[in-house]
């Protein structure tokens, strides 16, 4: 049995005190899904149930139509997870090539995921800098909630916003997906040729997965704050590449998952 | 200027009265991203700043180092926006075809998006069946909830849940991707030969996307009810195909978004 959790340690911060803790992080993790052993997907996942994934994916995805032409599910040496088709079973290769979208990410397998962060020349981070006061951390919410004018409205669209390391924002996106609020705020930034945004902080409206954090460092940005809860991978990544991580920043109270020195408390 | 919400007619319930009503919906679109006349990505996004999302999502990806690598980013005829590279910038298109991992979709662009699900076989549903008892939904997010081990611990995990048409729960799964916990979920009965799931509910415990309205019409599930907003895509996808669509279920609360025939009120 695979884990779907993780005891991480982190510092509880409440009304100025840090408290060194325990938290619990839900476990993300890549998952090769092939068909007839040919690669078909890798989607980041929680581990556990991967058979009845990689069933539901090539059912949802209109590839597999019954369960009697999977002969059946296996882990391969890699660790992919390989759907054996029944004797005489055909599949319409076609679909397969044309029928997936993309999100994203330089993630490719497990700790490769992390690998090819500093294949794609992920910009390392100065560690130590910025050192920011952690009292700016609490008014972040509410200065990206001010600016957000649709959220408000329809409850339906992320936000991801930039600020200086005085916490005043700089620029706000806005999306339905995550990542693609990240990308256009980046984007603009890139753009201006204003990159690395090595002095800056990105908070996020949601919870924080490894391909926010990643995208986050491919922007050099050293301070990553979201209201809600990484995964265990965005934490392992934050720790790797030497960021700061954030996560429940709600009220006074936040927990530090990484780069604790670059905040003064 | 593309719009990025969209007012759509909704029925609000409120303790058993029903009230026609107009609600704000996030808008979700397919985007094509092209760099040099190359297909590379198709994202749902919100439209909206999106040349600082193609530029993001390719600096993000480490396929784009500089800003001075763009001669111009322009929509074509087809609405896919294209990235064009400045003289003598070559590209490693090694990079270009391992470094995405997928997440899924019959979604290709636009009206497409939705044509592409009768392409791929997506089960017609029934018109009016199930009918269900209005008054089970305010319960099924206390159900979700509390048979919801890890998310109480972590924050961190969407849930899927599985009713039948009184409102008990037959099944349940979380993943940090809420495409994953559908896939999981459907892919359970799918491997037990009990689909399609023409007399069910399919209750979440976040937002919806087109993805996961996508996902439940494979599965023949006629009535999708989450915690969270609906996108556009996902109201015009349940119209069309004559899903139920309940969003915003908190309390004795909710919204109808589409297929209100099937609730008895």
């Amino acid at each position: 049995m695979k884990r779907n959790i993780l005891t991480v340690p982190i510092h509880q911060v409440s009304e100025g005190t840090d408290t060194p803790a325990q938290d619990l992080v839900a476990v993300e993790e890549p998952l090769q899904i092939r068909l007839a052993g040919r690669d078909i997907a890798i989607t980041m996942r929680t581990p556990g149930r991967d058979w009845e994934l990689a069933a539901g994916f090539l059912l949802t995805e209109g590839i597999l139509q019954h369960a009697s032409q999977i002969s059946g599910i296996t882990a391969d040496d890699e660790g992919a997870l390989n759907v054996r088709l029944a004797d005489g079973v055909q599949i319409d290769s076609e679909r397969l090539a044309r029928n997936f979208y993309v999100t994203s990410s330089c993630g490719v397998c497990g700790k490769a995921s992390i690998d090819a962060l500093r294949a794609a020349g992920c910009p390392a981070l100065r560690h130590d800098c910025p050192v920011i006061d952690a009292r700016i951390l609490p008014g972040l919410p509410r200065k990206l909630r001010e600016a957000q004018a649709v959220f408000e409205h329809t409850g339906g669209l992320h936000a991801a916003g930039l600020f200086d390391a005085s916490g005043k924002l700089l620029g706000l996106r806005e999306d339905v997906g995550r990542h693609n609020a990240v990308d256009k705020l980046v984007g603009s930034a890139f753009l201006e040729d204003r990159l690395p945004l090595g002095e800056h902080i990105l908070m996020l409206s949601g919870r924080v997965s490894f391909e926010l954090v990643q995208k986050a460092l491919m922007a050099g940005i050293p301070i990553v704050a979201a209201v809600g809860a990484p995964s265990s991978l965005a934490v392992e990544t934050a720790l790797r590449f030497g960021m700061t991580l954030v996560g429940f920043l709600r009220g006074e109270r936040f927990n530090v998952y990484a780069g604790q020195s670059r905040l003064r408390m």
